[in-house]
């Protein structure tokens, strides 16, 4: 039996497995469930030693990281997986349709707090896996499953565990499922995330508030300033007026824009989605343009004056507003920065004082999906759904690679099976039960391609 | 003896009497306090009777009205003199030098809450009055003191009062003191105040919050959109770009801007006292003439997406702005109100949604200060202070002036003994002991004066 035999074999087990796993309230941000949260992470312990990987539960001041390893140097590469097995707080509760950790199937979704994010991405390795093992008897090379129990708080302590076996885990390859599909039955990997800038301009004025009537005409108001100045950092054809702010955005060659536009993504469906009137931006770019390889300015943010009900006739000291800008390859986030620090200051009219306030950046990530790794999980993806997968991009960008990529600088494979409307972070999260299997039976095909995709590439290890 | 001697004979005496009256904690917004504003009430009441008035504390839903009137119809005019008995709230207590009911002379100022808003500049009325009748026996014509105890909250039942005696009292010249003199030694009369205009201004662009990196670049951000928007309705120049705004502007004629000159107003001791770095407004005019004659516009809030501690990638669903503008003679409220909405639907972006909530609005007042009435306040101030008044503006508004206006339609004299950093509203409040006694010689004058005055000019009644 082959392991994809094995995985249809089992399905049904694999199903209630992961019903199991999605009835552990693992919330990791609200400390009354750090029970739970330890709880998760010694079921999926236990489900890894069962699947036939040695297994710690390494401690942090935090929540636990659950690691789970194979070896077989002599004959392979390195692989590091990683998925996160906590979840999203499920508030707010009464908007869910069936309760958030009593995992339910509805038109071919199982629904449940966690289910795509990650807890069902994360189980259709251990399913893979065990699939492999099972039918093979071994993994091809080193196989480093991490599971951490942080990541819907930002991964305090992942980096330092991963430090702390820097020496031993030099991975070749990095494999993670935690995005999404464009579309049903469009496998896809993704291959490119937005770099960020994301800034603090506050405005001060006149020393305290004063009152409009008596003052206004003669004091320069820091709201206006401020409006003014975020005013000056789009143009009317959508694009970002700093000095300097494309040299080294790349341009688009003519076949990626093809590429792009060869996806199966419904403008008019996407609108109505977010509930815009319109959409909108940089003249010249379509929508996924414009969100995945085009760089974004969006105030995120303002705070000034009166805000409450009625009317108060303040001319008011001081005015704030948080900016972000994503970032493009090439384009360095320290670089942009500072030449928006420098036009923002320029911008600033005689009569305030303005002070900015650097809060997060972040480089753009992209890689070229080339290359054995790429090609095996390719094949692997085109076997389990019968496509060879599309490359796709994220506007935003995901901490954790931003980590593997300073850490080890290898290729990293976003093979993720969410899908659009999946309500992550939202009531009602779902994931498709046919993705969650046809995953499972990609990654195991993804070991069973690696052999001979590295055979024909050069090998590296 | 004249009213000013005895004025002068019984000045320990009166000061001390208006210190008894600032001891009474008569704050109208706290309920706590309620019995404190009626007791102030009642010792206004015993005053005015004292003083030879005939007297009637009219109940109201909120606090009462003291009325007092003199009755001599046969010689003279109608004149009611309005003033508020109630104080604002002391709070913050531990910013006073000395606590804020018990008055205390420092420097030659009576420091108390309520010293000169509007007990001291009340109370020297009800002293001139006393002056009058005690060494004259009479007033010329009919005069009606009202004194309220809800200036401080709006004067939520002021004009029901006053609609009530509507066909009774139907006076030729109102007289107000609850103003500020320029600067020490310089009597002062405000002929004009500015109008009002004041809007929300509301914002939707998607129908919730998004991720500012999944969708940034492609959703039109209502936080930006506002931005353009408000930047838009001021020039380089500070003029306002609104279309028609200036239509009914008067222009200033060279000997208005020669007397604005002329009075001793310090720009830099004013911009010291405000504490920005430097002044500005609409290019050719100066300080004095942009808070008083000419129109503004103010952002007076903002709010919009995240303005907590650092950062978090939102694109917010909404963006609000608080909007007002400053009119000027002959400006009309509606009429800018209308255009102030239509230029900034225009602006309005395909993507968003713009509502614009109109939550405030009131004309524009000036007087021309000729005729008998002004003449006979000139000649009492010019007695009292040795020099002849100023004629200043407020650049807010007030709001028992545009009561008056729409229910009687006659001058307004705005007669005002306070002085430029007084602290009205704030802690250590004061008023200029020696302007208290002058301000009562001054009325006093006024009473001695308006015969005459009136014999010279038209006779009204």
């Amino acid at each position: 039996m082959d392991p994809i035999a094995y995985l249809r074999q089992e399905a049904r087990r694999f199903r209630e497995e992961w019903k199991e796993f999605l009835r552990i309230p693992s919330v990791s941000a609200q400390s009354a469930h750090a029970g739970d949260v330890r709880r998760a992470a010694e079921w999926l312990a236990a489900r890894l030693k069962r699947a036939g990987l040695r297994v710690e539960v390494r401690p942090t001041p935090g929540h636990p990281v659950v690691i789970g390893t194979w070896e077989d140097r002599a004959h392979g590469p390195t692989l590091l997986v990683y998925g996160h097995y906590d979840v999203q707080p499920p508030e707010p509760l009464d908007e869910w349709d069936s309760p958030p950790f009593e995992p339910t199937e509805r038109d071919g979704r199982m629904v449940a707090r966690g289910a795509v994010d990650d807890k069902g991405q994360l189980f259709l390795h251990v399913a893979a896996i065990e699939a492999v093992l099972a039918t093979r008897g071994a993994l091809p090379g080193r196989v480093i499953l991490v599971a951490e129990g942080e990541e819907e708080i930002g991964s305090p302590h992942l980096e330092n565990v991963l430090r702390a076996d820097l020496a031993r885990w030099r991975p070749d390859v990095v494999l993670v499922s935690d995005t999404s599909m464009i579309a049903p039955g469009w496998p896809s990997i993704t291959v490119g995330l937005r770099g960020l800038v994301y800034l603090e301009v506050r405005v001060q004025g006149p020393r305290s508030d004063l009152h409009s009537g008596v003052y206004g005409g003669a004091v320069v108001n820091p709201a206006n300033a401020l409006a003014k100045m975020l005013a000056a950092l789009v143009d009317e054809r959508g694009r970002i007026a700093i000095p300097g702010f494309y040299d080294r955005v790349r341009d688009l060659a003519p076949e990626e824009r093809a590429a792009l536009a060869a996806l199966p993504f419904d403008e008019e469906a996407f609108r109505r989605e977010i509930g815009a009137p319109a959409l909108g931006g940089e003249e010249g770019y379509t929508t996924l343009e414009r969100r995945w390889v085009r760089p974004s300015l969006d105030v995120n943010g303002l705070l000034s004056g009166y805000t409450g009900e009625g009317a108060k006739t303040v001319l008011p000291a001081r005015a704030m507003a948080k900016l972000s800008m994503r970032l493009v390859p090439d384009q360095d986030y320290r670089d942009i920065q500072e030449r928006t620090i420098a036009y923002l200051q320029s911008l600033a009219p005689v009569g305030v004082e303005v002070e900015i306030v650097p809060l997060h950046g972040g480089n753009p990530w992209a890689v070229t999906p080339q290359g054995p790794w790429f090609e095996a999980a390719a094949r692997a993806l085109e076997r389990a759904f019968g496509r060879r997968p599309v490359y796709v991009r994220e506007g935003g960008s995901i901490p954790i690679v931003e980590v593997f990529q300073r850490l080890y600088g290898c290729p990293i494979l976003l093979v993720g099976f969410g899908l659009p409307g999946e309500n992550a972070h939202a009531p009602n999260e779902w994931m498709s039960v046919d993705n969650f299997h046809r995953g499972a039976e990609a990654i195991a095909a993804f070991y069973e391609e690696l052999p001979r995709a590295l055979g024909e590439g050069e090998r590296r290890w």
